[in-house]
C-alpha cells in the first residue's frame, strides 16, 4: 500500500530517476510486504528557482553512478589485465582482502600473487547485489570461475564472491572469498 | 535535498517506522550525494476509514520482521546446535551451499558434512548488510571463524561470508564461502 | 493510476470519510480507465488549529446527509401513507411531476390523484444512482411496481423510475415515469 | 475547505483534466457543503520516468470518452435514422427496453417496434446527469418527445428519460420511459 | 525542521519565486528557532488547466511588486524633488505625518513645509525592513539624514525611519520620525 | 489561491501553530494578492518516529516566544521603572540608541539621562509590527507619548517609535525616535 513521493531538484536523466524509484521501491519492500501493484513512487521536480533551502536556491548534486556498473567494469578490466583502467577505478586509498592473504594495496601486487596460483581466470556471474549503508555504497558480485591452473588443467565451476565498497564513485575496498582452496585439496 | 513522504496505513511500531525511514534514507543515498541533513523522511499515517485502495478501505499488511534479526537468531542457533529452533526459522524449500559441497536441504547433513571437518566453530561478526532485491530480502553477514580443527588445534581470524536469502520471515537459502580451504592448506 | 489526497478537517464519521472516499473514487474512474488497484485515495485531517483559510481557523461544515438514504425513507414513508414524514423531508418549494400531470405541490394533491388510478402500490427497487451536479443532489431511484388497480386486479412487474433533486438535506423536486399507462393500455 | 491533490501522468489533454478537476469537485460537494470558493483541485502531473507502480514505469492510459457526448451522439444518429453510426455506438451485448417491451437487442427491432406507435419522433432535452457506478458509467437524458402519431396528428410535450450504461466508451444497456402511454390514452 | 510546500499557478518570474520562498521562510523563522539548512521551501506550479477553485480554472493574480522598492523609489525621486514621478507613486488619499506636523496630502505641502527647515536633505540608509500585515505592506526605511540648514551649515549623522504602508502598488500612508528636533535645539 | 503545507514536528501548542498559520499566510499575501479566502494553510504534524533527518529522528525545537509580546513586557516594566524585570529580558551584549544620544548599555544609563529631560513618560501604542529578517526577530512598536516635563507641566501626543532587535528570546537592540525634541522647540 505505501505510496511514496520523493522532492528533488530538476536536473536528473531518466536513468537516474528510474534507478530513485527502483531503489525507494525497494526500501519500501524491505519492510513492507506489499504487493507490487500497491507501491507507488511519484518523483516532484523543482526547478533551482523554485526550492530553497535555508533560503537559498540550490543546484542538483550530480546523481551518483550506478555502483554496480563501476564494479561490473572493474572486474571486466581485471578480467583483460587493462591495470590502468583499472587503476582509475581506485580511490587512492584503496585496500583489497583475498582468500587468506594480507591485504594488499596495489593491483600489481594481486597480479603478483595470483601468479602463483594460476595461469588465468573469468567470472561468470550469477547475481550482483547493491545497497547503500554506512556511508559507502556496497556491491557483492556472485558466481563462478573458470579458467586454467598453473599446470595447464582447466577449472570450472568454482564459487566466488567479491564485496566492494564504493564511495564518491571510486571502489574503497575489495574483499573476496572463493573455494579455490577448497578445489585444490581436493 | 530529497525529501521524501511515505503514505502509510496506520499501525506500524516506532521500530518498524524507523527500519522505513532508515530504509528510505539510504534509498536516496544510493542515487544522490546528499548530506545527511538535508535528506528529510516524513511518514504520514492514515486510519484505514481515511485510505481505500479501488475503493476499499484497506488494514496495513503486518511489517516483515528484520531478516537481520532473522539471520542473526538462525546463526547463534546453529552455534548452540540448537537445531529445532535454526529449523523453525525456514522455509520449506530451503537450501544451502557450504564451500565445495553440493546443495543440501537438511540442517542434520550439514552437521554431518561439518564433523569431517571441525570439532567446533564460532562466528566473529565484521558487519551485515541487508537489502531487498528481486522479490526477497537478502542478508549477508560476514566476519570470522574461530574453533577447534579435528585434532584439537585451534584456529580463529579466517574469514567467511555468509548470503541469506529470506522470504515472508523464512530462510530460503543459504549460501557460505570462507578461508577455510586456503587454511587448512597452509 | 491516479492517487487523490483530499485534505479536510478533523470531524467526520468513519461513514462519511468512506463516503467521501468513495465518491473519489469514483470521480476518478468517470475520467481514467484505471485498474481498481492503482485508485488510492488518502485524508488528510487536520485539528481545526493547523488549518486556516484566509488566516482564519475554520471548523469542519458538518457533512451533507447521503441523499439516496433520504430518498429511500421519503419513499418508504409514502409506501407507508405516513404523509407527516414525508413531508418533513421536503423543502418548502417541493414540486412533484407524474405521468402525465402538472406540477403538485402539496403530498395530499398526489394521494388524491392516485386515488382514481390504483388502490395501492409498492416499490421493488432494482438499483439506485446518485452524483452532485448543478449544485443539488440527485439521486434516482429505479425498479418495479406493484400492487392492486381500482377493480382489485393485482398488477406487478410495471417498470417505474424516479428522479430527486436534493438541497441541504431537503427534497426539493420529484420526477416520477413509469409504464403504467401502456399497461393499462393493454 | 476540501482541497484535493491528485496525481496523474503526463499526457492528457486540458479538456480531461478539466472533466476530472470537475468530476473531483463534484465528488467534495457529494459529501461536504463547502462553498464553491472553498474547494480546490489541484493535478500534479507527471512523467513515465518520474512515476513507477511495482518498480515498473508506466503510461497513461487514455481517458475514457466522455459518456453524455456518446450519449448524445447516438441519440442524434437515432433521430437521424443513421443506423449504422448508431450501431457502431453499442457495445456487442447492447441491450435495450423500452415501454412494456421485452428486451430487445437490435436496433431493427426498435424500429419495427416503433413503427406501430408513431410516424416520427425528436427529442428536446431538459437535462443530463452522468456518473460512475458499479463498474459503468451511467447517463441519464431527460426531456419531452414531439412527433407525429400514425395518422398524423402531432404531439409535443410528452416527458421522457433514457438511462444508459456505458463501458469503455460502448453503449451497453438502454432503458426508456415516458408518458406516451398516459398521453394516448387520454 | 520545517518544510513548506505552496501551491502556486504557473507565471509568476523566477524573482517572484525567490520572493515567495525567502517571505515563507522567515515565516517559518519567526516561529521556529530551525537552523538554515533545515529549512526547505518547494513550490508546485500548476498550469491553469490542472487547478481548479469552486470548480473554475484560475489564472494567476500578479505577483505585488516588492514594496521596498517602491519605497527606494519614492525616496529617490523626492531626493532629487521628481515630484511628478513621486506623486505617481502615490494612492490618492495618501497621507503623511512629519515630525510635528498635521497630517498633509500634498507633496507641494511638504516641500513648502520643509523650506522653512532646511535647504537640503539627503539620505544614507542603514536598513529596510518589510512585512504584510494588516492587509497593507509595510515597509520601514532608517538611517541617517545629511544636508544643509537653512544658514548654509551643514548637518550630517541625523537618524530618522520612515514608515510607509503600500497597497496593491501604490503608497497610501508615509510616518516619518527623526533627531532634527533634538539636533537644532542643541 | 496559494495553499500551503507547511511540515513539523509533533508537540508546538495550538497557539504556536496560530503564530505559524498566520506567519505563513502573511508571506504569502507579501509576494500575491490572493483573496483571504484563497489562501489555506495546512500544518502536517509529524511524532519523532515519523520524521527522520540525516537518518535521525529529531525533537521539536522549543517555539520561539512572540517576540511582540517580549517587546510589551519589556515596555511596561521600563513604565512601571521594574528595572530588574526588564534587564532580565536583555542580552549580555545589549545596546539602546534614544534620541541624539549616544549608544547606551545599561539601563540606568537611560534613566539617568532621561532624568534631564522629564519627570514621567507613558507610552500609548497605535501598532506594533513584526517580522522575521537577517537572522533576528525585528519589533516596532509606535503610538504617542505623555507625561510630565521636569518643571511638572503635562504633555501628550508626542510620537514615537521603537525598534527592536530580538534573538533567541532575548533584547538585543533598541532604536528609539520620538517628537520630543520638536515639540520642547515649539
Amino acid at each position: 500500500m505505501p505510496i511514496v513521493e520523493a522532492h528533488i531538484l530538476e536536473g536528473y536523466s531518466a536513468t537516474e530517476k528510474s534507478r530513485l524509484t527502483s531503489a525507494l521501491t525497494n526500501a519500501i519492500r524491505f519492510v513492507v510486504p506489499a504487493p507490487d501493484v500497491a507501491i507507488t513512487v511519484m518523483l516532484h521536480e523543482y526547478p533551482s528557482e523554485a526550492y530553497a533551502r535555508g533560503g537559498q536556491h540550490r543546484q542538483p548534486a550530480p546523481a551518483l553512478p550506478d555502483p554496480s556498473t563501476i564494479v561490473r567494469d572493474y572486474l571486466t578490466s581485471m578480467e583483460a589485465r587493462d591495470l590502468e583502467a583499472a587503476q582509475s577505478m581506485l580511490r587512492e586509498d584503496f585496500q583489497m582482502v583475498f582468500p587468506a592473504t594480507d591485504p594488499m594495496t596495489r593491483l600489481s601486487e594481486l597480479i603478483e600473487w595470483s601468479k602463483a596460483r594460476y595461469r588465468s581466470v573469468k567470472k561468470t556471474y550469477d547475481g550482483f547485489d547493491a545497497l547503500h549503508g554506512n556511508g559507502v555504497a556496497v556491491v557483492y558480485a556472485r558466481g563462478t570461475l573458470h579458467g586454467e591452473w598453473l599446470d595447464g588443467t582447466p577449472f570450472d565451476g568454482i564459487r566466488f564472491i567479491d564485496r566492494f565498497e564504493i564511495s564518491e564513485g571510486k571502489i574503497v575496498r575489495q574483499d573476496v572469498w572463493n573455494d579455490m582452496g577448497e578445489v585444490r585439496a581436493q
